[in-house]
């Protein structure tokens, strides 16, 4: 057996170093965009074992790529040639403290989980989206993953107060605070969240909890136009005091292509609309959750009104409020199978852009015109947390050359950026946007990122090739 | 005359190269804590000339200083023999979008004028402290400073969308989003924000604004105990779903000092009690905003049975709810004027820590017999931002010895770590901190600073010998 292998399995056990056939579910993504063929999978139980890991391998210049729950969406776990660190062991929730709001959990926690020892606890993890079953703690945040909450709770990052992180040459920067004013240095937390393993390996975190609300009050709508509607999500936070937890875009097209691949899923309107949006509102607030004498909470009631009113200026052209938790989970499935419907064109120009809210009907609009000119037969699959300016605007090229399709890409991004806009949102940059990187990033800032991996990290072994091009 | 100093004239115009006696209010801060002679003081109007600036220090490898109001309290602005860069010319509030709710702004903007420019717009900038009528938005970035809405609205780097950086090689970084998501590389801006001008300096930045609340409800309250106190924001927090934005607890003693150096000011109740807490509440909410048939809105209404019912437990001793703008002005004078209470005695040992919530009374009660040890007769002056753990913690030492008020300084430390807690909250390091972040900090994370501040600035020109200590 080849040294490395049994130094590996002298750390952690060598049940829990994988080779061959064994590697086969660590070896490509979730889209299956890409294949590779790593040296070992390592599957550590503990920090140190992580840092013993990491310290063999920058001493031996063997690069060494993180994986969580493996869902990301642009290539960031390829890892030809490396050892792959799956922290799936790593999978303790190891304190809930109620009374702080704050749970200490190993990054190999699935999302999910989280949730649910939360909810245990009466209080709320708000970090979801669809892969939430599989997603881990570790993934989410070297993503600083977003969501569909993150209009009223933030991204990853703004729900994280500490962190572990084993540093490029083995040692362990214990940053597990879970303090809510700290100014003891550089934001070190916050360089790592979002990284995406190319500075570190977060092994555990102090992630902040919240209130679970009371009272949930959620709607399928269809508007005019994304001017009505984000006139309407205004209306909505204003009227109930900033207590809108979602708002999710999905255009006629999307509607139809989910239905095509869902065929089961219950249309929530008799006929297709071209602007349809999920709407939810929740409230901590006991006087919001008060049910009048109709059985009604006192937030479903605003909701309605507020409804109506826009139903009767034409604003709204229809709307079904959910009546039970089976209704609500079904408008939220129809969302959150976007990466399904995603995928199943055989060819994707995908993007994960964000923009200004009142600039995304315009980036639609310019967007119909500079495709019709690029591959007059390219369909857009656009979903959207329109609340926060999120567009997941996937483009099906009918053509199959691969010129004409990095042409879409470079359309997208010319578009975006001419509206202040970023061509990554929250899917991170991996291997997918690497060009993009290169192409879009201010210059000044991408010699500061080259500055830093390069001084933590003089080895490159850190998920290298990864979130910062090479310099020119 | 100097050629350095016609060569500053040639960028900034000569006028704004201050030499001599014009030096003398950039000499020392504001708690006259530090003295030094800069080599000049540079004023320039614009980012290029920012950036010429720092390229011709850099060349000739010559200490550079940014300052905004100089209101910092860790001696963040010493600058012995450097190079001052005042930005208090940059001072343009160069556009508010009310509909995005962003303000652009120049790094020398006073806070107070972004309030006054937001609140015209109907809409709230809410950081604020006492120094808000001199401190600047570049200041403030670079402290990340905190204050008393930090429970509802985060610290600064929580309301910073974008930043605009002179690096240490003069080059500018443009990071000037408004986006809510962007997870395009590694996230530089918290790293600049909070880096107190040792990475770059901060010369412009797009900052959130937030809904105007449509209703307040101030009131200052004493109760029982810290534990009281808490189960009452705990309460509060539950009742209105989360509107409490200021919960300031003051210490009997506080009390008795702010009168002396006040003799003017109005005691809130008829007697010295031991637990007195300014707690703000305010809502967007049209409908708490809305009055009942006495003429009161209902987040008053909500309020006000909520204090009788601790009244009538006992767990609140006393309150008094302001009746009108004055009243609230008065109860925030008395929190805000706490640098001038601190400052009242000749001698100082200056904490500025935060805690878990629950552990602020074991806090105080250790140190409490710590003190007793290492100095009978000092006093301990204390006021904190008791909804987000965070205790401005000065104590007044009786001994001229400076080696015993070390000692103070090395037990409120000892204590605060022991308890999870960190040794600098929302001042910042500057060189007040220095020692502490030798003894105290993580040894990993220190190593990772040093490595960031040399790889970005090699020639140590940027603000040297603040924040990150010397490795020993």
């Amino acid at each position: 057996m080849d040294q490395l292998i049994s130094d590996l399995g002298q750390i952690v056990g060598p049940r829990h170093v994988l080779t061959g056939t064994d590697m086969a579910r660590y070896s490509s993504d979730w889209l299956h965009q890409y294949q590779w063929q790593p040296r070992a999978i390592i599957r550590p139980a503990t920090t140190e074992q992580v840092s013993e890991v990491v310290k063999l391998a920058n001493r031996l210049k063997i690069p060494l790529v993180p994986m969580g729950g493996n869902t990301g969406l642009a290539g960031g776990t390829c890892g030809e040639a490396a050892l792959v660190l799956s922290l799936e062991r790593m999978a303790a929730i190891r304190e809930i403290r109620p009374k702080s709001k704050v749970a200490i959990v190993e990054a190999g926690v699935i999302l999910s989980n989280l949730h649910a020892a939360a909810d245990a606890e009466d209080l709320l993890f708000p970090l979801t989206f669809g892969a939430r079953g599989s997603a881990t703690l570790g993934g989410v945040l070297s993503t600083n993953a977003g969501g569909s909450n993150v209009l009223r709770y933030g991204n990853t990052r703004d729900l994280c107060l500490g962190l572990e992180v084993v540093l490029p040459n083995g040692e362990i920067m214990n940053l597990m605070s879970e303090l809510h004013k700290d100014n003891s240095g550089y934001n070190l937390k916050h360089l790592m969240i979002g990284a995406e393993g190319t500075l570190g390996i977060i092994t555990a975190a102090v992630m902040k909890l919240q209130a679970k609300p009371k009272v949930y009050a959620t709607a399928m709508i269809a508007t005019t136009s994304l001017a009505s509607a984000l006139t309407l999500l205004n209306d909505l936070q204003h009227a109930t005091g900033g207590a809108v937890e979602a708002f999710e875009y999905m255009p006629g097209f999307y509607m139809e292509q989910h239905q095509k691949l869902f065929p089961n899923a219950r249309q929530p309107f008799a006929q297709v609309h071209d602007t349809n949006i999920l709407v939810e509102l929740a409230s901590t607030s006991a006087d919001l959750a008060a049910q009048d004498v109709t059985g009604q909470p006192k937030l479903m009631q605003h909701f309605e009104t507020l409804l109506a009113a826009h139903l009767e200026t034409g604003a709204i052209l229809d709307a079904v409020v959910a009546q039970n938790q089976a209704q609500r989970v079904a408008f939220w499935e129809r969302r959150e199978q976007a990466a399904e419907v995603t995928a199943s064109h055989p060819r994707l120009v995908n993007n994960d852009i964000a923009l200004p809210l009142e600039s995304v009907a315009a980036f639609l609009d310019q967007m119909k015109t500079r495709l019709a000119e690029i591959d007059p037969q390219a369909a857009a699959l656009v979903v959207s947390h329109l609340g926060d300016g999120n567009v997941h605007y996937a483009v099906w090229p009918a053509s199959h050359d691969k010129a004409v399709q990095d042409d879409i890409m470079e359309a997208v991004e010319d578009v975006t950026l001419s509206m202040g806009g970023s061509f990554s949102a929250e899917h991170g940059i991996g291997l997918t946007k690497l060009p993009s990187m290169r192409r879009r990033k201010n210059k000044a800032a991408l010699q500061v990122m080259r500055a830093i991996k390069h001084s933590l990290d003089p080895n490159n072994i850190m998920n290298p090739g990864k979130v910062v091009p090479a310099a020119d």
